[in-house]
């Protein structure tokens, strides 16, 4: 059955059932940013493959919202299919929520939207509610079906991935103190008990890792925790014997992954529920409402997962040099080629994997390695596997944006290698992108900025040459869990719920400005930065960064005249400080190779 | 009647009235910035002279809060007096809607409040009413009566400025124009009426200027705008012939300024009122409760004032040489004294000023000249009036904050003058603060910024010394108008309402980062900006500065060394447009002296 087949049943279905608007969002019943694959619904639907996208279907149109990372390839997989593309954030453009009021008003104030309750958050659908009632607008939902049952034939079936329990120096903090920190939460917020739906922060919890979502070590779980019991749901026979003990000795009660929706709590009138709207989708805040009153607020787990332990931070610095390692002998290998056209997009990335799998405590890739040779590199997502293998060639620019989870945490390194000749733009957009790399990472702050104080340091340099990178700067990095995690992140606008957390001493954040020439090239470096404390005096707590990702940024995409001094001298001292900490790695050969590339650069030897 | 008595006879009529609590704010009917003498109702009863403070009264405690520039002013000023001193943001410190509350709840859950309806805004009421409402107690307002009425004998009368109208090249827009967009805004909120209480939009809706309050060239005024009608609240004596005429022939139904509490209405039902809450008084908010139903909003003139049209742009490009020649020479007088110990703060200022009235078109100063030797500058609202004088020596640092009303314009000009040896630590300050305005001056960055965005780039470079200037880096400024002007400023904290302004074509703003240290010295380097339009393409508008301040820059205080390539070739670039404008106004010895000073640097010649 092809796309539009399927659409049309889905269609045929939405009239059956007086459903004239049907949603289609992009997400699990976690709200997760990485659904398994048995939430692809909307990619099934659509054709279109990107991490983020909202599919509307009505009589008129099948459309798709999606964010600037993927304009250009949403474009190309959206083509044949008669779906409309929605480009996010763009001037002139509505959100699915301006839309869907559009469509309201054409229709005298009353719109039937349909969606399946378990992937849509409770938060849109207030949201989209409140802005309903205010115009005096009548919003008919239908939230209790996934119209692509019985539609997806080859539907794959609910992940059923093992289980480990994680030891106390990999942690650094036991479930015992997390919880009692999460109680203390609750009681400060007046509640008694609290509904925790995010997958990472329930892992963060419970000291536990999962393998139900690839590159996203989590299990699908929902914990029910009120001040003397822990009621955790997941399906037991994804633990083993040992984690079956773990969570006896600990007191957590496992129940069965659906039994959210059965299970029953006594004396609703003393319930004081702390939810997440955002977090929480729309199936279970129906039966929150059943259990108790419920207090609105953020999972106290999420910023202080961020907030990552020094044991954790000592971990971190460790693996990174080990992806380090991993990523110099790619370089390597990768440079040493004399007949780099026989390596492919996807041969190469294969290469990279092999080196990190051979680094102690590998687990898995963070993320689904983005090895993009030229013009594929200006989707900034972009995946050489769906398309023809692309071979390498002598010249121009390769973008490898990658990651590993390991037993001790996650990494996320991008690197834009020179392969043979550069046109003068390029290394004008090279250098641009390394500028504000740069600059962002040597920022030195007051306790309270954000991120949106923070971006114009490194996208100031690409903005100097009219070019945007259209997404955020950094996003906050899990340990051992998502690769990208809140609740902090580096984005010049503000999200659209408003929130904007404060980067805070501990969290690990990613700095990583491009620049996409559709047709042409892309650039991006992208290094891991700690957040630490510095002066402290009658100004405040002052902040800057400790760089963790540890690999050499290719001189040779660099107008060195383009740099300031003191852009020189923290380019020349990183690069010692990956040599120092990469090189006894590494064969003499490596070594010898990896000094020259990270050797001192100034303004005379250009 | 000293302090004590006016203190004891207002407590009396409390008593007679059963008004256990009245308050007396910092503020004339219009919430300005600036209030006029009759309005000093605080200062007449408490004595404290400062800028900001709220004077509550209760059978208890006589209590004035205020803020950090005013505790030691404050407490001098007060002594003897028996009021408490409550330091605004102090640890431990309650607000004054913190102590009401207090006050409330020790009083079982109730409170009468009395002021002067007039000089509160309904914001504030509003806000104070909602939290007791939460606590669920009662809060008795008394608002009818200015309660000094009868006890301040001397009260100088309301203020009976003349008022000029502008002619459309210094407009640049007519009222027609303006008053038509300001319809078209109240039709997009579905209103067909609008009161207006801030007196500069007023000002600038009408094409008028006044003279009722120093340095603020606006009349005390209310408008009243229907779709067909234009009710003026503005005493007609105020008007010449020419005056009278003008808004004759606009239409504009001239009332007297206290008839705004007599005029009528009639059609209750259909009158859909757009108001500002925090720039309209209790008492006149009372007024529009009976005039129809009410719509929150910004007044629409705000943001259309802040963007200033060609005509205007043209205007300011011309009075700022203007302004730029006087500060020239009075520089160049400076710094020719061979005996600068017989100058004082007062007189050097006085100096200033003398060369400003020389210029065309020079009206009035724009807020009082701010000139302060050493450790004065590091208080950053010095005013070098309130002590004893103060005489310049030929070492250190001079600050001279200053600027003009011009028949085209208004001007805000900051230069921190070297007037001898400085300390290394000196010139490091200076340098930081140099590099800051010059970043920030150089920016270019997408539509859809605001001053949060832009901020660290004039703060970062003293950010990287651990050191704060605890105030914004820019505020915006009006046309012939007030000196601070909304909606845009540049800081890098959100402000308590959350309201941020997008920095768009147009608007004008200042660019003054800063460095103090107390008891030792003070730096700031201040020059107006304009924002203009660059590039527009797949990626939005971009948009930059344009420097209208033409002043030098004192180079004695600059480490060339710690400037980049690119700050030392904006900084030359920058000076020989200084030269280039200003020395067609100067003599031959004032000329060959600003060649010297607007000199270029180069790192060669450190």
């Amino acid at each position: 059955m092809d796309i539009k087949e399927r659409i049309k049943k889905i269609k045929e279905k939405m009239k059956e059932k007086g459903i004239s608007h049907y949603l289609v969002p992009t997400g699990d019943y976690h709200q997760s940013e990485y659904p398994g694959e048995y939430f692809k619904v909307r990619q099934w639907l659509s054709g279109f493959t990107g991490s983020n996208g909202d599919l509307l279907l009505s009589k008129e149109e099948t459309a798709l919202w999606t964010d600037g990372r993927y304009f250009i390839q949403a474009k190309k997989e959206l083509s044949g299919n008669g779906i409309s593309l929605y480009k996010m954030q763009m001037p002139g453009v509505p959100t699915l929520t301006q839309y869907l009021e559009d469509k309201a008003k054409k229709q005298g104030g009353i719109l039937d939207l349909g969606f399946d309750g378990k992937v849509v958050s409770s938060h849109f659908v207030h949201h989209l509610a409140d802005s309903f009632q205010k115009q005096g607008w009548k919003l008919n939902l239908h939230w209790k079906e996934d119209l692509s049952i019985g539609v997806w034939e080859d539907r794959p079936s609910l992940p059923k991935g093992h289980i480990t329990v994680l030891p106390d120096s990999i942690t650094g903090s036991s479930y015992k103190e997390k919880v009692q920190f999460v109680r203390d939460k609750m009681k400060e917020k007046g509640c008694n008990a609290h509904f925790l739906g995010k997958l990472d922060d329930i892992m963060w919890l419970l000291n536990i890792r999962g393998t139900d979502v690839d590159c996203n070590p989590v299990a699908l779980s929902y914990i029910y925790l009120t001040m003397e019991e822990c009621h955790l749901f997941l399906d037991k026979e994804k633990l083993t014997k040992e984690g079956e003990q773990y969570l006896e000795q600990e007191k957590i009660h496992c129940h069965s992954y659906e039994e959210i929706y059965s299970f029953s709590i006594g004396k609703k009138e003393d319930n004081k529920i702390l939810y997440e709207e955002e977090t929480t989708n729309y199936c279970i805040y129906q039966r929150l409402l059943e259990w108790g009153s419920l207090v609105k607020g953020e999972n106290p787990t999420t910023r202080q997962k961020a907030i990552k332990n020094e044991v954790e931070l000592e971990n971190l610095r460790r693996i990174h040099i080990l992806d380090g390692v991993a990523y110099t002998k790619f370089l390597y290998w990768l440079k040493g080629q004399s007949h780099i056209e026989k390596i492919t997009e996807q041969s190469a990335a294969a290469y990279l994997e092999k080196q990190r799998k051979k680094m102690e405590g590998f687990m898995d890739l963070s993320f689904p390695t983005i090895s993009a040779y030229g013009p594929h590199a200006a989707l900034m997502h972009y995946s050489a596997t769906q398309d023809q293998p692309t071979e390498l060639k002598a010249e121009g620019l390769y973008l490898v944006d990658s990651g590993g989870q390991y037993m001790g945490g996650t990494t996320d390194i991008t690197r834009t290698i020179v392969l043979g000749e550069l046109t003068e733009e390029e290394k004008l957009h090279y250098t641009a992108v390394l500028k504000g790399m740069l600059r962002l990472s040597r920022a030195k702050f007051l306790q309270g900025c954000t991120g949106r104080n923070l971006d114009i340091l490194a996208r100031g340099p690409v903005w100097d040459l009219s070019i945007d990178y259209q997404c955020g700067t950094g996003h906050g990095i899990g340990y051992m869990l998502n690769v990208h995690e809140g609740p902090q992140g580096i984005r010049w606008k503000p999200l659209m719920d408003g929130k904007e957390a404060v980067i805070e001493p501990g969290m690990v954040t990613s700095n990583e400005p491009g620049v996409y020439v559709e047709g042409s090239h892309g650039i991006r470096i992208e290094n891991e930065l700690i957040c630490k404390k510095g002066d402290e005096n009658q100004y405040g707590q002052f902040l800057y960064f400790e760089t963790l990702t540890m690999a050499p940024i290719d001189l040779k995409g660099i107008q060195i005249e383009q740099l300031e001094k003191e852009e020189i001298e923290q380019l020349n001292k990183y690069h010692e400080e990956v040599f120092e900490k990469l090189s006894p790695y590494l064969t003499k050969e490596e070594k010898d190779w990896l000094a020259m590339e990270t050797k001192k650069i100034s303004i005379m030897n250009t």
